[in-house]
């Protein structure tokens, strides 16, 4: 017998007929004897539809009010889940996330999960409820309806699996796993039966959207067993798990890529001591991330060049915060939305030299630039010219042995 | 300066257009320095599409689950009306069932409201919050979301309207007020400036589907000042008051007309004394209202037929009961769907002689047999066949004087 929370998205209960499904598959583990928690998302396009009536009203919205029309969505899906499953003759009963409760920080809209009350769920779970839950939301401090920020129902998921000791955390969605690369642009993509949780974090920050970033760090730190697997077949999905579960390392497990990054370049930069702290410093006051970064010094070490990447989101808020600065002085700026970053992943790199080496000869066989270059332990990020994305991403999964049957 | 709460119902916030206009007019009570409480139903359809869901999943669901799914509705209102309100400079938040709390007891799905906290909303009122509350939910002693039942959303703005002690409670609706009877009906049908909580009890229970019934006993009960009228319009509407704060009492207010009822005869029943206690005692053992009885003696006094009416609803439960009875013994079962209940309702009856014979006379003179005669204090209703329904009506209205310009 085990503990298992299991996590349906929004396209595994986008219809009664899917919730009817999932219902199913919920009475497949019952019936195996496991106690089972099932989080769910709101029904495909829900959110979606109820964050655009809140836009429409009014842009600059109060975010508690944004949560509590929002979490409505995950609130139908919890009660229509207990109930098909109750129809099917499983004990099931649903909780929102004020009633377990999942105590969370005040930004309503992107809350964080401080505390999650568990013990009257586990008391139902042992005596053999299927206990329901509606993810993405929470309570705060003030007693009012948080959401986590979208994608956050991988991360309540995996929150509650911690806070129960779950033996595993299975969440469903609408691919059969985690993929080498987008099956979309590599056919011969293959499903990787297992993945470390770092490597995870880098497939998931960098465009992979399979799982939620937030959520696999926190898997990570808790130790979560988690499962990417498919809600419409019956195919084993994709283990994320600790390093050392795996035995055979992969030298690089996947390829991935990222359109929504834009670069900037500040040419001509008065070249003094600390002016890229003061720079970053200053988007990073205004809550803007940035990416990639390289400086050149000119020959006359008296100017510099600095190139940087945001999300494209931020890009024109980046741009204002340049233009309006007195501290950073330049001579030109430059933007470029047409970028994409395209990295390597994989835990094998720590002890094998070369993986760089190979990234660098296949892209410059295919003529393809590189603008900027950013490592780390585990993976190796280039920026190029969007429109090589395609050509990019089959190159070096071909390059680097990952070239499945098709 | 008055403290006021203003309700309206699912058409008045269909949409987003709709719901702007709603918080124009709440400004404008707001403006005026009035301290102001809005509860809201869900958009026009929305209630129906999640009882469907609910329905189709499973015709014999929890009702605890049922309220969970059903109570997003007003939930999403709630949420969306506070950020209108909030757009247009209002300072405006939303409360929902549990976060208020409306106490109520755990018949789920047709909770009665027990106890309504309103020291926060107080407070918030005084400083110049409007208070927008979600309608037609609370919560009950396990901490689990009730719904009060269709229409429900009258009864919780009046219960909060009782709980405040607020000077009004304005109903706001898709008609403007209360008629003397169905404009649809009846072209020359006036619009009352007021009416009795009677009269108005009476006219709710029969048919005018104006207030909920619930609502208006409540507001009788705790004095509540309530007012119905039109989203849509300008114009006031009908103040239902106590009978005192009418002068010059009309002797028949309106006319009211209940076509989902259903007539039961059991012919030659044996004649034993109880017979009558029995056979009603049985079917309210079952929930079911028992409305207008007749019973006929035959000519020996050994038989008798008895006549009642149901709701169309509990007809087929109705009959079953009866049909598998061991203590009540007839020789045969007629039912008939095909009958209106029409009321001539007025609190001036009481003082006045005639009113019955001027029914009675009426309806004889266009030819419509009366199938069974039930009176009270303020109210005189008779059972006829249903294609008589606007003959019938239309006849009263004129008999009575009620008929207005046209």
């Amino acid at each position: 017998m085990s503990r298992i929370v299991m996590k349906f998205g929004g396209t595994s209960v986008a219809d009664l007929d899917r919730i009817r499904n999932v219902a199913q598959r919920v009475k497949k583990e019952f019936d195996k004897g496991n106690e089972v928690a099932v989080l769910v998302s709101a029904m495909a396009g829900t959110t979606d539809q109820l964050s655009k009536w809140v836009e429409e009203l009014s842009p600059m919205h109060d975010a508690r009010e944004y949560a509590t029309v929002v979490s409505a969505g995950e609130q139908i899906t919890a009660g229509l889940l207990s109930i098909a499953l109750q129809d099917i003759g499983i004990p099931a009963r649903s909780w929102l996330g004020w009633q377990i409760p999942f105590k969370t920080n005040q930004l309503h809209s992107a809350a964080r999960i401080e505390e999650i009350g568990t013990e009257e769920i586990i008391k139902r779970l042992e005596t053999g409820t299927v206990c329901v839950v509606a993810g993405f939301q929470g309570i705060s401090k003030d007693n009012r309806i948080t959401t986590l920020g979208r994608g956050g129902s991988d991360t309540s998921a995996v929150a509650l699996a911690a806070a129960l000791k779950a033996d595993q955390c299975d969440i469903y969605t609408d691919v059969e796993g985690v993929y080498t690369t987008d099956p979309r642009i590599v056919p011969r993509a293959q499903k990787l039966d297992k993945i470390t949780y770092e490597e995870m974090l880098e497939m998931a920050s960098l465009g992979a959207k399979v799982l939620q970033t937030r959520s696999v760090a926190l898997a990570m730190n808790h130790k979560v067993r988690v499962q990417v697997l498919s809600s419409f077949t019956d195919k084993p999905g994709t283990l994320v798990v600790d390093e050392d579960e795996i035995v055979e390392k992969q030298v690089v497990s996947g390829i991935a890529y990222a359109k929504d990054e834009a670069q900037v370049t500040l040419v001509g930069v008065n070249n003094k001591p600390g002016i890229a702290s003061e720079l970053f410093t200053l988007l990073a006051n205004e809550n803007i991330n940035v990416d990639m970064i390289i400086q050149n010094e000119t020959e006359d070490g008296k100017k510099t060049d600095v190139t940087f990447t945001v999300t494209e989101n931020d890009l024109e808020k980046a741009k204002n915060i340049l233009k309006t600065s007195n501290s950073v002085e330049y001579a030109n700026l430059m933007t470029d939305r047409n970028v994409v970053k395209i990295s390597v992943i994989g835990v094998g790199m720590r002890s094998h030299a070369g993986v760089a080496a190979t990234m660098f000869k296949t892209l410059a066989a295919k003529g393809i630039n590189i603008k900027v270059i950013s490592t780390s332990e585990i993976k190796i990020s280039v920026l190029i010219d969007v429109e090589y994305t395609e050509l990019a991403v089959r190159a070096l999964h071909t390059a680097y042995g990952l070239d499945g049957e098709y």
